[in-house]
This record gives C-alpha cells, structure tokens and sequence, in this order.
C-alpha cells in the first residue's frame, strides 16, 4: 500500500517509525506492506515511488528541519496539495496540526486526496469538525474511504466500537468524558482541593496541557469529538457550529467539593441525545463514566441494548500512530476481504 | 438465512422473538432474512422448512410445554440431533442449559452441526469451557463458521470488541469482572457491611442468584469465560482444567473492610497474563474495572498500545438473543462481504 503522508511531526514520525518496525508482521499478519512514498512538512516535500526509507527521513528531519532538506528526494518549497496530484500514492495520512477556524491545511490536503480517489486517513481534528458531512459524501462519491479513528479517544478505539461491536443495533444518545486534559484539572480540584488556575499550572507542568490551553479547557477539543461521533456513528449531519459549549474555566470550587459531598464527580460532559452539548456536570461516583486523570471514557445508549462504557487513554503520539495503523489494515481489508473462519 | 434453534428457554424465545420483530429492519440494513425452520426444546422438534411462525411457537410453548406439541409441524419425542441432520437449516443456534460436567446436549448439537456443514452460534458455555479448541478445529476443518459472543458479557461485546477494535495489535493479558451475581454479592457486603451468606440471600431475591448459586459463587461461570476469551482472543489452546479457581464463598467480612479502608474493593477477579486465575483480589476503587452491582468489565492489555476497559451488564434475556442476532449479522457478512465506503 503506497502512502502519503502529510505532516511529520510527532504523530507523523510516530507513525512512520511503527510502519518501519513492523512491516513484517503486518505483511505476516494481515498482508498489509505499507511503503511511505511521499513525506510533507512545512519545508516542502520528500517523494520517492520505490519508497522512502523512515530512518534517513527521521535523521533529515532532526538534522534539518525538514524532509524537504532530503539531497536525493527533497524537493523544497513544493506545497503537499502540489506534491498529492502528481503522486501515485493510493492513501493519504493527513497529520498536519488541527486548526478549528479554518480547517487548513488539512482540509485542502483531504479534499485533494479525495478528488484523485485516495483514501484518506486523517488524525487531524479540525477539517472534520468544519466539515465532516461533505468529506464523507465526497468519499463516497469517488468511491474511496475515509477513515478517522485517531481523532476521538486516540489510543482508545470508541469509533470502531460504536461502529463494529453494536453493529445491528443503533446508538440513541451518547455521553463522554473526551478531554484527557479538563479531567486530569478536574481530579486535581476534587482530590486536592485546589483551585482552577492551581490544577491548570499543575497540568501544564504535567506535559497534559498547552501553554495556550484554549482549546482544552474552553470544550473546543471534546465539542469537535462529538461532532465527529455524531456524523460517524449516529449518521447525524452536523459540524462545531451546532455544538453548544460551556468550558470549565469558570468552574468555583465549592461547586467541585458539594458535588464530591453529594457521592459526584464535577466531569466536562459531552453528550449527544436530541442535541449536542458539552458542559461541566456532576457524575455519580459509581458510574462507569467517572473515571480520574487523563482517561477518556464513553457511555454508548443502544436502542435495543444496554448501555456500554469504553474507558481508555486519550490521545498521544503512539496511539494516535496506532489508530492510524489500525485504520489502514482495515481500509486494506475492505478492499480485499478475505474469508475468515 | 434458514436457522436451527435448539433450547426453547428464555434466550431461545427471547431470540425467536427478537428474530421476528425485527425481520423488516434487519433485511433494509443488512440484506438479512432470517428464517427459523425448526426448534428443539425437551419434548422433541418443530420443524418447517418454509419457516416456522414465532407467534404460534410461543403460544403452543406456553400452553403445552413444547414446541413438539404443535398439530401441524410437531415431531414429539425426536432430538434435536437427529432432526439436525436432516434439517437444511443453515445456521445451527444453539441455547440449551449449560452443563460444565458433559456439556451436553450442547455438545452433541455443535458437533453434529460443524460435522454437517452448517454454521454455529451458541450462547451455551458448557461445551465452549470444555472443549472450545477442538470445535473451533472442527469448524475449520468444515469451513464453517463457530460464534459465541453471548456466552462472555452477555449484552456487553466483550470478545467482539477485543477481536475486532484491537485488530492491528495483540492482546497480551487480561484482567476482568466477569460474573454480575458475584459483583453484586461483593458490592453489598462493601457497601453495607452485610456478610457472605446475608448478600446471597439479597441476590436470590432480587433474581441475580440461582437456588444453586454454586456456579457463580465459586467462580466456575467466570472461569468458563475466561477459558472462552483465552482461546479466542490471545490464540491459547485452553479448558475449563487450565484454570486455578477459588471463589466468594470463604470470603470474610473483615478482609472487604480492610480493602475499603485502604482505598480498594473486593472483587472476584478473572485474570490472563502466563496463567489463568480465578479468585477474589482487592482492586483500587478508582480503577476502571471497579464497577458495582451486577456490571461486568474486561481490562485488555494490548502489546503495543494502551490498556482499554470495557464495561456493561453481563447476561441476561434480551442482552444475550441480541449478542447472537450480532453474531448472525457476522456471519451474513462474511459470507456475502459488501463493499462499504
């Protein structure tokens, strides 16, 4: 399978450092031999049909700044846009950096990957908040697919549950804890009995929050979670604007220690039912859905079954690269099934 | 697709009756017909190749105590295996009461159906916990395919998710709540100070405990599960034998205080790593899988990527006919693969 991919920083060289490691298996396991044709950063391009080799990219990379400096297959200042017409790769792995005003450059990429009928995997959360809806029709018109695992509970594999394991049933209402960041604040203010600005030092520290922590704590993140689970599993068709989002920047704590007297948790909820919403609420402490730190968790309402929890890690270098992998061998295997027993 | 029904009981009739109201829906999404042209209970066969109605099924059920009552399609006195081998049923789904000691009739049923051809889905743990490598073998041989996504987790797809959301990555431990009757015995002893023989009472009562609770308070139910996950997820060719149990019965009082004071809660814990292992362990109150009442939780520890628990009820009615109609959708799907963009 030849790919190209958009994006090396860590996800991207995260991902091409598995691919180089475990070529074998996967050929072993799943006849899967993915070779990366073409490599994009914000220097330009490295592009080679026979297969770049991933150490010389990493090495070009950390020596250079960018896979462009490459002599033999650099070629600098050539947009990835420019670089997706003209390459035969059959996938594009969008990991550029998630910009949620404009969607680009990501959204330019996938548009392009999809007009030349190359699927598309993207761990790049902002095109799909914008714009969801008209990339999965685009797909299908070209017949091609679009895969996006990496971008809700990263490491954690939500969307493939939703979507495999309930399979002849029908999700009718969804609530999740999807920022790992919010949550890691939020135990430290129910545990410690710190204040906001206290927990969200404390996280920064931690490496779990940015410098500009915005699009964490304000619900930015989880609400382009949600739309992405809204359009992939509950075939609703909606984007960021349909969101209503309160963030927990605002949050007193008095309000986290009564719910913690009350046997609750204050959670930052994002929820799908005849709306979606993300807000800060109490959660019983026996519930599933209450877990601590970093986790991710989710709670599936079926229409015929009984509720289902999925508790993970969120998001990360190695597991976002690992949903990607993931969603490569499955693009590879709907595309030649085999039969199994 | 024409279905054998052998076990009339409650999953067996909530099967039947799940198959027929829903029939018009599972054709529009999954091309999917599902039809019963013969059912087996304890008195002998139904049987119509045009396919049976599960309205007079359940009604000559209830007044006469078997389906080989009906005047026009009953064959009272004759077994299901015999019937089997005539029928040209080509999914056999396989519901009688378990049996660790012999696993039949289950046992019988399986074989004789792999044998001749047809598909099986069991909900049965009695001839799985017994010999799951030698059918699964079987089923090969025949090229045919064997489902039992019932037997672990009930309503939660436990083994479907391990299987086919952690596809790309390998499962290489195991730690999980498995039994709802004991969790909820456990809980109620945690959270009211009640003993043992106290908490059993108020589970019979409440429905979750049989008379004979043996099963589930001696951890035999956990480890039929844990034998089915072992050899269908991690490949280990493993019985009921392989696995060291010791159940809640001689659990004191005193030591689910002592686990309180310290931050964790009993629980009878399942676990995989070099060894199965069935036994009541303390597990720290805010880790995912220390779920109350009767939930069940699976932690999966992959090689490569993150532990993920999944959580949800365990078995049930409804919960169980719904994880075989998942399983019949499987099968249609992998007989007839569709291309899905």
């Amino acid at each position: 399978m030849r790919i190209f991919l958009a994006g090396f920083g860590v996800v991207g060289q995260s991902f091409a450092a598995q691919v180089d490691k475990r070529t074998q298996e996967l050929v072993r396991r799943f006849g899967l031999r993915p070779r990366i044709v073409a490599v994009s950063d914000r220097g330009g391009v490295a592009a080679d049909p026979k297969g770049l080799q991933v150490k010389r990219l990493l090495e070009v990379k950390a020596a250079k700044g960018s896979v462009a400096a490459d002599r033999s297959f650099g070629k600098p200042g050539v947009s990835a846009a420019e670089a997706l017409e003209e390459s035969d790769a059959e996938v594009l792995v969008e990991v550029t950096p998630t910009d949620i005003k404009t969607g680009q450059p990501g959204l330019n990429h996938i548009m392009t990957a999809l007009k030349n009928r190359k699927h598309v995997i993207t761990a790049n959360k902002g095109p799909l908040a914008l714009a969801l809806p008209a990339l999965l029709e685009l797909a299908q018109y070209n017949h091609v697919i679009l895969r996006f695992s990496g971008t809700v509970g990263g490491g954690t594999p939500i969307l493939d549950f939703a979507k495999k394991c309930l399979l002849n049933d029908r999700i009718v209402a969804v609530r999740g804890i999807l920022n790992g960041t919010t949550n890691y604040i939020l135990s430290r203010m129910t545990w410690e009995g710190v204040d906001f600005s206290t927990a969200l030092k404390a996280a920064q520290k931690a490496g779990y929050a940015e410098a500009d922590p915005s699009m964490d704590v304000d619900g930015y993140d989880s609400a382009t979670k949600l739309v992405i689970i809204a359009n992939w599993v509950m075939d609703m068709k909606v984007t960021l604007r349909d969101v209503s989002v309160t963030g927990i920047r605002n949050i007193d704590l008095r309000e986290v220690k009564n719910a913690y007297d009350k046997g609750q948790e204050m959670k930052l909820i994002a929820s799908i039912d005849s709306k979606l919403t993300v807000e800060p609420k109490p959660v019983a402490r026996t519930d599933p859905l209450c877990v601590s730190g970093v986790l991710n968790a989710v709670t599936f309402k079926p229409q015929h079954g009984a509720e289902q929890t999925l508790v993970g890690p969120g998001a990360g270098g190695i597991e976002t690269a690992n949903a990607i992998l993931r969603d490569l061998i499955e693009i590879k295997q709907a595309l030649y099934p085999t039969f199994e027993v």
